[in-house]
Order: C-alpha cells, then structure tokens, then sequence
C-alpha cells in the first residue's frame, strides 16, 4: 500500500478499558480530520493489577485485532501497557509506528520543568514499574522524579467523583505532602501519568496549587502522533468526515456506560462493536 | 471414593482474587480441622466488571482446576460469580457440592431482620444483577430490600485505608441518607454483600450506629458449609494439623503483598502456586 493510500486509515488507539478515551479525545482534537479505531480490552481490564508476562499477552492479543483492522499508526493509550508491552509491541507490529503515552509525557515534563524537580502520579503498578522515573532520567540526567501510587483516583474517576470533599481529602492525603517542603525542594511539575488522571485535574489542581505545571500525557502524546504523521507523509489531508469506531471485548453497554465521562460526550450502543477475546489465547 | 476416604479431601475456595480470603479466614475459624484449597483467579480479576457470559466462562475455567486438585465441597467466595454463575458450576461439578455467600446471607438477615428493612451493600455489578434482592424477597416476601452500590469500598480495602476520615467520608456518602429516615422506616439490618466490605464494618458501624445489624456474608456462609458437610459426612473427625494451599492464575508476589490484610496473617510467598489461566480459553 502506498503512503497515499495509507493516509486514509484510521489511527488505532488501544487501552485496557474506557481511560484511554481521554487519549482518543485529545487525538481528536490535535487531529480533526483523522479517523480513530479505538480498542478497550474490557474482558481482561484492569491490565495495572497483572504481572508483566500477563500484561504483553493481552497486549499482543488486543493489538492483533487492530492490525486486523487495518491502522496506519498505533497509539497505545494505556500507561501500564506503554510501561511494559511497548517493546515487544514494536517488534509484532514493524513496520506499523507504535507510539505510548510514556515518553511523550516524561519528554514534555523535562522540557517544562525549570528546576528538574518532577513529581509523576499513576497506578502502584506503573509507578512500581518505573518507566517514567527511568524515561524522565534518561532524557534529563540532572532530574529528580518522585513517583507517587494515587491507585484510588481510578476508581473516584469510574464513580464519577471527581470534585468536592471526597476527591479533595483524598488528593490533600496523596500529594500535599509532597508539595508542602522547603520552597528550594519543591516541585515545580506534575505529570499525570494514567489515563483516568485528568478527570481530576481541577481537585489536584486545587490541592497543589496553581504555580505547579501540570503535564498531561494525552497532550504531549497527541503532539508526537501529529508530528509522526507529518513526518511518515500519513496526515489524511482530504477534509472528509472522520469516523470514530469503537471494539471492545466485552460488555459494550457497560462500555457505553462509563465513555461519556472520559470521552465527553456519550457515546452510541450503535458506534460499540463487541469482538472476541479468545482470539490469540 | 467413599464419603470415608473424600472426608480427608480440602475444601476448595475460588475466588477472583484476594478478597475471599476474608470467607477463608471465617472458614478456617469454624472449620479448623479441615484442609483448604484457594483459588484466585487473579489474570483475570475483577469479575465485576465484566458480562455474565465471560464471568461464567472464567468461573467455569478457574472451578476446573480446583475440581483437578481434588475437593469435597467448593464454596464460591466471590459475590458477583456467586450471583451470576452458580447454576452453572452446580450443574458441571455435580455431585460436589457447591455453596455460594448470597443465599447465606440472604437467609441470615432474613432471620436476624426484625421489620423485614434491610439494606444489602456491594459492587455495582452484584447490585445490579439483583441476586440478593431476589432471594431476599423469595425467603422472606414481606420483606423491603434497599441494594446500594459501594464500588469504592473495594479499593478503599485495597489501600488499606478502612477507618480515619476519608474511609468515614465515603461511608458517610454511600449509606447516610438511607439510616436517617423516620424510625418506622428505619432498616434494621445491613448485609456486607462483598468480600471486601468486612474490613470496613468498624467505620459502617461509625456511620449507621451500633442499632443496625451487621450480617458478614462470610460468616453465614461457614456455618451453611459446616452443616452441609455434617449432613453428608464429610467432615474431617480426625484431628491432624489442616493445610492451606493458595493457587493463584498470576502475579504470586501481589497476591502475597495484599493477602495479610484480608486473610488476617501473612502468606508466604513459598505456600502460593501459579496456575496456568489458559487452561480453559
């Protein structure tokens, strides 16, 4: 297939479950005229209580679907999967661009941190995997990350209880002490490092205080993907309609349920394809 | 195999993960010269979240290995497969015996309810399926059921933050409203239909004063399973040290850093064996 007949494709994005819609609303934001096939592998969700073995499975086996389907670029939305699966993602799929919210969020977290004192919040899992801490070191030997496990802001977010006196004395007992040290210590960059994160931004925000960047990956990710398309010669330049798909590998209702809060705006039982996870066990 | 000889077989606990250790831990107290074998099947939690179809799929899946091992009884310490797949199990394990917590409970605060108010707390999920409405009502018709919702409970578990004011904010939120009602039409008695919620009874009994009854799931379910083994004599009489194995389908490492705070001791990492979860996909 041709570069120009491929830039008709759509982008595959894939989570675990509905998180990644966050990513996919960015995505579409950054790249209007783009068509999106999303993948939440709901049958098998959360990816962040797995081993690592575990966790490259699903991922082989979720992304294959989307392969399948035919994609020019891969976005794996999910912060567990981009910690550990990315790798062996990239070999599967070359010549296929694979691209995580990892990176892209360590790297802009690095170039907007003025004192090199970045604080990264996830799941106990990515944060005991350690990506980003290794990623931010990487690109910024002089930084200084605290990596810090907020595991509840997932389920306050799927319980759509983002704001108020809950969300805020949970937020105050994960991170005010983090931020409440000697001024010459105190962070100056906070990274939302999982995908459910930004529903809570403002109660953060609140928290923390507003003199501290907040980095969200979903951005910086949507920036790389843009510009691997430019490069790749992949935009789809014709202002058609984009079409958004949505598989999932179990309970599309369920699915239907939840999107609105990540995606912003509801999404149609009609849009939600049910596909079958048995496909690579 | 004689009912002399299966006497001396352990009795199976399958569980998606580690939350059935609470129902172990209840076991073991009212059981304590049988032998127990624990399955969490933890590739694959939480059950509730998913569909009915995949829930009694990966029951079927996760029931056959403890079926392998060889067991007396099994009891179904996961409330959500316990409402969803236990006709299912009945009908592929038969003849062994199979006890789920919904109907022990249901029966328990049937009994202990006074005005036949009662309140059952659980996971979405379970809520949603409505099994202990269900059998509430068929055990008991003039009964009012109130089924709440308490997702968060679950992580709160997780987390280990059960008492201390976040824990008494949530519960304040969840359940309030349903215990300041005029007093004719005042539950009586709340059922702890999660395995999780057990770790949280101090701060519910905070929240809804010491008038209320409490019924652990757990505890009901012991003692149907003791009378059932009594009926089909299949009690150990002998006294000799019981043994406990934990069988887990991934991550022995997690399993064993979570499984103190539900089982009330530590496990160690050389007493849990990883199963293989394809067996059945």
């Amino acid at each position: 297939m041709s570069s120009h007949e491929k830039q008709h494709l759509p982008i595959g994005v894939f989570d675990s479950g509905v998180g990644g819609l966050t990513v996919l609303r960015v995505l579409q934001k950054y790249l209007p005229n783009e068509s999106f096939v999303y993948l939440g592998d709901t049958a098998r969700l959360p990816y962040g209580t797995k081993s690592e073995q575990t966790v490259i499975h699903y991922s082989l086996g979720a992304t294959e679907i989307l392969r399948n389907f035919g994609i020019k670029l891969l976005v794996v939305a999910c912060s567990t999967a981009s910690s550990i699966a990315l790798i062996a993602l990239r070999e599967t799929l070359k010549p296929l661009p694979v691209i995580g919210v990892l990176e892209p969020g360590a790297r802009a977290a690095c170039e907007l941190s003025r004192n090199g004192k970045i604080v990264v919040i996830a799941t106990e899992t990515t944060v005991h995997a350690g990506g980003y801490q290794r990623l931010i070191q990487q690109i910024r030997p002089d930084a200084t990350v605290i990596a810090k496990g907020c595991s509840l802001f997932v389920p306050l977010a799927e319980e759509g209880w983002v704001e108020g006196p809950i969300a805020e004395a949970i937020a105050t007992a994960y991170l005010q002490q983090l931020f409440s040290v000697e001024s010459e210590s105190l962070p100056d960059c906070l990274v939302l490092g999982c995908t459910h994160f930004p529903l809570l931004e403002k109660t953060i925000k609140k928290v923390i205080g507003d003199q501290i960047t907040i980095v969200d990956s979903a951005v910086a990710t949507a920036k790389i993907v843009k510009d691997t398309l430019e490069e790749q010669s992949l935009l789809n330049g014709k202002i058609v309609p984009s079409m958004t798909r949505f598989l999932v590998t179990d309970s599309p209702q369920r699915f239907v349920n939840t999107a609105i809060q990540f995606l912003g705006r509801p999404v149609s039982i009609d849009e939600v394809e049910l596909v079958d996870y048995n496909f690579k066990l």
